[in-house]
């Protein structure tokens, strides 16, 4: 029934390949499907003004959008001179994500910097976004630890993210484009290995849905949550380490 | 236990006063406690360019906070040359709220600007914004119909916002800023008046939290939308109709 | 004659309501008539840089106008990324005419940001909005009193504005909308209780005017601006205290 | 008495140097002593929006200032990506001024734009600013009744700008910068060469000042438009026409 | 004696991957070693403003870099609201390069926007994007002529760029980061595969070169540019065909 | 053959006028024909961030040109709130331009900031301001040395630019408008008294151009700075000292 042939509870093929730049403290190539994030970690000596003298760091992101990332060409936004507003609010979530599982008393006054790329976009960005940022993340915190600047690994355990919405009606897991351009319903779930809800995002596309329908939705999104962190375990587990 | 002593179940005093503003089509003062935000609809003869010769209109809105609407004073958005994320991520939420239960077909090649200038700031002031739009988004309407260019007002039914949250890690409605500014979860609905759900925003925020949490916040929502839709019902109702 | 019915020299209903902002340390809704411009006066602990160090204090200005103060609504200034050059013009102009009649050496180094932001706007803003502006200042002084920071209230005596102009060739006071818009020349008096002169702006509108028109103007302008200090006064004089 | 030891009611050394560009319809370097303004004026086919089919035109101008033509370097607006404040209320001074005196159905829709630039400042740019590109105008329109476009120039008097000033508390005409950056009060007028009111500005730098000054002030404002305005038409006479 | 071991006249090793986005008409990711720049061709259907109704079509190219492209990380051009100007003047180069070896009268009022966004520097980006772009331009035509809008490619041959420079005073080919940084001359060529010269740009860096130098340089260039047509006729005969 | 009547191998009338500022260290009007470009120097205190504490100076540019310089009136750069790339690509050779024969060491932790402002253009406006800023900063430098900050003037030779190019085929030097338009190849270059190269920029404007036709514009150049660079001796010969 779905575009793609997936079962309503299935992933897309989901991989998540490590150090693929080689001046980043952290990165990964965060793949859902034709979704491709290349996420970068980038360690800072310094803190915002608004933290200087409180001995804690900080964790920020950032996002942007290829032009060609899209069918259509999108207007590059450096050209046009501001972010757009989901840009903004989409940076905003990946930030407020990894915030929700990193101990910021543990690493000092140090910003990490997260630049999630989407190098091709098939629906799901901001999703695939969080999840290889949370890889990128450990690896520049590995780093860290390597360097003797932290004991360990300063993350509580694993955050990933996955999309689930209404497709002609029925629940299903992980919008591809062509599902999320007709669905009825779009929500993005943010949460921990152990089941802990960091972000929820539910949208009615046209008309109001029931709170039967978003429940069928968080059940799609639990099951996929624990097996995207199993990937993340598995990219970071070669590493030797996993949170 | 709560700081204003109210009740977890218990709304701050709402009041939706209605003909503030002797220009505009339609415009409601919404007043949740110390929260007040001035809400303007005006109708504009065109529509955005991607909509022309469609026969459709469209319904969209703008988010501002005075500078001395919040305790310390907030930089203008005008000086400053660009609206912050959070202001565009509110603007970008109050208009996809009032779409949901709008008939974009009913009114002809039309936009409904619908302005949200918060005057003072008490927590609260998106889903405040949301009940007052919906409210002057009713009068332009309205007037509309007088004029003749709709035969009834082309709403499916009330629209309304509330926040709930984690206070001490009790569930309660309606956080105030200083219930928000130490709460551990903060969640955002939008629902209409026979339940249905337009949008969700859940945000751990400090440590995730479960389920469970989130069901209670959803409960005390939609006990608390319900009574804001006849709030809604009750200011409208004085103007000799309601959707 | 007038559209409205006044006599030449005859002002708008002048209501100046104090403390309508719990936050601000002063704060006015000036009232000219259907012209309602909420005033508040923020004490900010620094001062610009080229000031460091001076022992002096500063008092500054914004202004702004929401979008549907006016008939047509008003693109938003924050939307658009810059404020336009009437704006500017205006808040340099409230700024000159506060800081004309404060004594700067007297608060320390701190400044005190004035917001005036029109809520409806039927013509003389800013002639509201340096009226109101006074009186929102004094109640900061007077907040600064009370804790002890300065002595008594700095400022010399009260100043107030009111426009004047050429209605079908007649000169009359306090122009409303419908009058300024067909008016042939336009002056704005900015000027202090016992007669001082602070600010002059005076613009033909269509072709120019003779000195003697102008000085019938100034005449009307002097007249007004006394019973404009006198409803501020009032307003403070309620409080307590006066300059 | 004056720094330059002028007399209270003498001008500067004035020069209107036309023809100083190759390529704009009309131009003119004034020179009031050391401030030199080069003032073109360009006509361009079209007109804005507002104004299209209405058979009319249109002048507008627009202000700039070198880097280095002020004693310490000014950063520069274009690189700094915005104009001033200053800049934006002289140059909307700049317009209104010209146009007060431009018949705007006598040209057809054709806009006229004056660029006033200043090479180098030493008080009074704007009055020099408008005094030359009145000069620079009745050229552009010339060069327009030459081609047939008009049929007489369609200025109805020379309009001029002079400053004025309490220097010391005596009243002195056309302000150079030392006097300017320690006036006690300081006023710019536009005039017509028949005394003719089109602009006034006074503003009181420190304290206010009297009825009587401001009298006197725009006594000596009348002489210096007057002979002004006599340069103006000499610049021109030579040219074979005057208004 | 360079810091790679290369001989003086060697290119780095260099890939040109084509196909590598499923969105755009025609891609390659150009690898110069461990710069990696992503090239895409996006077909518009229209054409800037002044070339339309001209029956000619137009190429043009934008550059970015992702944030963490380069060893330190910089900041992002979206996010700061600007493009640098060594942004502007290597995307205005990229254009140009691609432009002199277009027939604009072959392919109708269509834009062909490349995008060349590095995603990892090492030296060199502006080289590896004018010779991945001529690929994937070259891919975008064979699209196009595919679809049966042109005939034949409309590119008279191949052309590709190279840096060489002053090392420690001895003229090398392809400069890398490290040898960037402490080049005593840097150039730019970009050439045509029959030697045509479309661009030079030689800067020193420190002290002037002779004249001597600079033809060493040219020399190396020639022949570098002469593997690199190579390289592009091998990546693009393997879709067979080639200019 | 030139529109211009020139020989192949001949400049425009140029004139280097200094002191053309009274406020700037160093001033040059440059005039190459009708291309007028008014050149300052400014020493500036400070020296940008990342210079603090090095003991090293900095000389940078910034460029501009007045609406009208040009035949069609060009936008104002600070009315559209920011440079064009060609501006900043202009700036950028300016500044590295004049670096090159500066000795950074010799004169402490100032800037010197050159503002080079077309008046008029007809081609070649680049090379214009590149000869003039070199005078202006020989005179700011010897400002300095009367002041005893420098115990000569800094700058190893003189530096210089002309542009030369293909004209219907024939390579002539310093290229005014009307050849410029219409050139097949357009090449600027910036080189010392004594021959040294600092930059060339060569283009092909439409189809590319042969090496042996860019050693004969290189040759052109070398004649023309030969002469450019006598003229710069000439105009500070008469200030009794030379590089």
């Amino acid at each position: 029934m779905r575009p793609s042939g997936r079962s309503t509870d299935q992933l897309r093929e989901i991989t998540l390949e490590t150090h693929v730049n080689k001046y980043a403290e952290g990165s990964c190539l965060a793949r859902f499907g034709d979704t491709h994030v290349l996420c970068t970690a980038s360690v800072d000596p310094g803190v915002p003004g608004w933290l200087r003298n409180s001995g804690r760091g900080w964790v920020t992101a950032e996002y942007g959008m290829l032009p060609r990332a899209t069918d259509g060409r999108t207007d590059r936004e450096a050209a046009r001179g501001r972010q757009s507003g989901r840009t903004q609010e989409i940076q905003r979530l990946i930030g407020r994500s990894l915030r929700a599982v990193t101990d910021m008393s543990a690493f000092g006054e140090r910003q990490i910097r997260l630049d999630c790329d989407v190098l091709q976009a098939d629906g799901g960005t901001r999703t695939a976004a969080i999840t290889g940022a949370y890889v990128a993340l450990y690896i520049a915190f590995e780093h860290l630890r390597r360097l003797g600047v932290v004991e360990k690994v300063p993350l509580s355990e694993e955050v990933a993210a996955v999309s689930c919405g209404l497709f002609r009606g029925i629940p299903v897991l992980d919008l591809d484009y062509a599902e999320d351009s007709e669905a009825g319903a779009d929500a993005n779930f943010v949460m921990t290995a152990s089941g802990g809800i960091v972000e929820i995002q539910g949208t009615a596309e046209d008309v109001p849905f029931t709170r039967e329908a978003f429940d069928h939705l968080m059940e799609l999104a639990e099951s996929g949550i624990q097996r995207l962190t199993e990937v993340q375990r598995a990219a970071l587990g070669e590493l030797g380490g996993a949170a």
